[in-house]
């Protein structure tokens, strides 16, 4: 085994939820890893989607699923259940009843471990950071985005403050102030 | 066919809700339908479940499915969705996230219709009204209920009241009061 | 008796809620099975709803009834207990504070059993499953119904896939993978 | 007419209700109100409760109707839109649902009036507030119960304080503080 | 004292509510009741607010007041405490928090008791039920308001079922059917 | 040490927040006080914050913080925890969830007080009371200010009523009336 | 003017909350603060609790208001209204209608700003540091508790590991690790 | 690198999440994946924080971080920001405020992806189940764990059935029933 040519199956509940799993897909590829969308409702097609799980266990590379569903997740806690590979529940969420439908996502029964997150594109980022562990290509894709997205906000910051920041020499922080509670 | 020698298959989804499959074998016994308690989770043995199911609808007696699973409820979806006969989706509640679970049993993507109840005799009550379309005994033990249930009311008020009920004598309704308006 | 020639009697609380029943109706031409709209609100004109239960239970022919208003439901219940044929609320949503009207829909009292479902087709659906316990052409109806919707996933699953699905042969479950823990 | 010789007919739900329409009634009793405790409800014995409400209306005496029931609550609506009479709803609250209940009490249809309080001696004190319009013992009552809310609440903080108080000499306001904005 | 010549002071916690009290206004209006629109914020003025009710205190008229404040409501309890007649909180209803801004209008303490109403129209005429209880004026118009309601909606399911509606003769009630439980 | 010459650092979790900042800004400015904007989110750059904050306290100038992040906030906490100034947290507000994201803001771990406000012009309000404790100007704009609001809501209602007002003459309210029960 | 012998009000809405306030009291205690507790409703009582406020902004003393009042909150908005000190909201919370009292100290109309936190403990905290602004001793009582705070986590953490740390060096974290990113 | 030798750091906000904590560990040990337990609050010692977090990224063993803390979550944002191994948050729920905390947890900004799961078992499985992708002795256990719940389940089944299971035999799937939808 390895973590090399990994792959996420995207797994969709409906059509309806295609563009979503897009987004995932688009923002895997950003981070070098591979992924391929299916459609397979785990109320209406149950027996198909175990088939599409068996086949894909017989697939020799390593896995992060990906659940995309709407409404009452069904999906995501029968797939956790049925393989040993991870997987992420990333439902579309709904205004209706303020979105609880989350709740579907995250109350699963003893035994059963789907990893919940609300942005498709965060789903993709914790698919990698899996890959990351084991794959020096994806680790160093995490690793630029992890870095690009705090330089940028260090350079709004400087931006916004290129001319009123403070001149005050900042003291080293043992001697007066902040972080040295816990340094 | 026939709604003679209706059953009941009640659906665990876990051996943890057997309590709660019980009261509503309980209250369907009192209306003269026979039950069976099943256990099999969605999310954990889909394929037993799906066996369970296969085997129920070779089964010729008229069946009414009720599914009692608590947390996120994939169990009365799949089931729903599966069977012809009707599903009676009977979620056991709970405290946790002011019971939100609720909504993993009413929120059914398009084409999956269980019905929901939250009250286990209420559900066995449902169960039977449906068999009470076309068996005698079942809708006699049905109104039966019903009556009970009206004409304890009625006697509740009446021993609150023995005494102190107001003795004007009452007008015929169409002349002076109340419900006029719709008669 | 029989579950020949049946009927939905589909009960609004007010002329508003005409068109959702309309879609009632409609989902329920689809499967075969007869409606009638009526309006009726438990609240302004309880004898007259009361009437017309009245006339409808003289009426000899299977029926289900489908109850239709928004904000506080008081028709679902009134309507329950007075019939000893099922009833269906389908409570119209409404997205102020969260939609929680659906909880005058559930918290009925004891002895009293509407049940619930949210999608109006899926209310047609419910209604037809449960006259399909005893009438082929509307169990004929419903199980076309299901089988499409299956067939349809499977079809937006090929269309899908037809190129990039993956090659590798899919070995038995048994052997490696998915299901084999309860099959 | 005249508002003197009020009655309150408290309308329960169902038995259940019992300790809580005497909370009531008791509250009542203190502004010197006469109430009488009845139990009809609304979805179970809805022709006893118009022929209740239809009996009420022929009496003479000035009446503000309380009922009083849990769950879904269709017992306050229908009572309202019944009689002429100003009507009061006082549900008892579950935890179920983080109280939900209340929804169904508040969410009436238009043209339908039913006034929501949650305290059951409040709802006495609204009622007591209504009959004082034009009855001066009623008043007295009222008024002699709000006194000695507030003068219990300057005592409190007399005593609380006595020799803590501020030795400060209190300016007159208008001079350099609070209340001045609005004098 | 007397109920004749009834005055609502609609007391508005800002001008921007003024709309919603005009609704209230005209609604009065309609069943015979003259109102007054004052704007007084219990935050911001509370001593002009005092001063106000003041006024109306002596001002003989039989009053009703309706409060209308968005928000935090402290308006309506400061009102219910400070005055005897009977109060009703009219909140208009905002989507922030899902409209929780009701519970501020409901969870009064002990000895407050504003009476809780969400529609303003429904607002105008739980008041004008209140003058009803002794003004035979207001007591015609309520009537004629909830009949010309009740008729509208017999009219409506007349004119959608003149055609369709069942011809099967109604039985008597009493022997066949729904609400004989009660009778 | 010295509330003269005061300052606010406008601390924001992203750029997206800038308009919001922005307000907050505007409205200080209003009641005479400096603000700084600067961007550091707590869970990207936390070495560069606690750097910005050890800054800060290098600034000898009194500081009240305000720091505006939405969806789960860490920055509050994170900054009142780390130093010794005020801490006012102003989250902007999400739809989502009905708003839940409020609960990051308020539900803080012993030994950590950001003081939560809704309203960003709130914000800057409550920070100039602050300073108004020990810097004149300061407060005499913060006093200007609410009586402004106090006298705008007086002239609004003297406008609406200007010839509708009641010409009963006032009685002072110890003889007969409203807040004589605490005067 | 000055921040030394600093005050806070602690103004309760009842008797009721005498106890929360004391924690509010012995918190401010430990930081060298004086405080004093005060009952009046801002509902029942609002021309003393004006004439408290008025008394009280006559008193030299630098103060910080804390308002503590459960269910719906008129308190400190009305407070916060009326004064041009700073006010926190520190409202005891209940279990019904899931705590949404909160929403009646969070929903504060335009202008008015009392600053809200949840732990009497924090009220406390977030006041000292108020005071601590130029208030050398309640500086340093605030920094002795926050940096007792950290050294306790900093001790836990180091009881729990003593054996079982880590041994491998730590690299300089520019190297190979964590907050590179943003130093 | 590689999966073997697998490491989870469990970082606890407090010490009172230690039982918490210890929960995860011990299901970690039935996985055959070694933890260890650190304290560290992302408010009161960040810079504590950053330095355990250093420390870790140069351990070469791979790693899954759990991230405990009840409240408002800050921790698990901020560990996923600065590391590249995957992060679990598995926030210990409070009843307050109907569980509200776990959006503390969920509503991260963008580019931060802490995936989150409520139970503490959970956590440990989705840990294992992550370093299974590459190790076959925990992949072995996790399956193994799957497995044993899968046959509990259809024990629990047989048990309860063992006398009453129907024994008409079952047809093939394909001919008259349930999953030949998508088989």
């Amino acid at each position: 085994m390895t973590l090399l040519n990994p792959l996420v199956p995207i797994i969709l509940g409906s059509k309806g939820d295609l563009h979503y799993g897009q987004v995932v897909a688009n923002a895997l590829t950003q981070f070098g890893v591979a992924s391929e969308i299916r459609i397979a409702s785990a109320h209406k097609v149950p027996a198909a989607l175990l088939q599409i799980l068996s086949d894909y266990e017989t697939d020799p590379r390593p896995k992060v699923y990906i659940t995309i569903t709407g409404r009452s997740n069904a999906l995501s806690g029968l797939v956790d259940a049925q393989v040993t590979c991870p997987v992420i529940a990333c439902p579309p969420l709904s205004d209706t009843f303020s979105g609880a439908d989350i709740y579907s996502s995250l109350r699963m029964p003893g035994g059963i471990a789907p990893l919940v997150i609300l942005d498709p594109e965060g789903a993709a980022l914790a698919a990698a950071k899996i890959f990351a562990l084991d794959n020096p290509e994806v680790h160093a894709s995490v690793r630029a985005f992890q870095k690009a997205n705090a330089e940028r906000l260090l350079q709004d910051d400087d931006e916004l403050n290129s001319k009123s920041k403070p001149s005050v020499p900042s003291l080293p922080p043992q001697e007066s102030s902040v972080n040295n509670f816990d340094l």
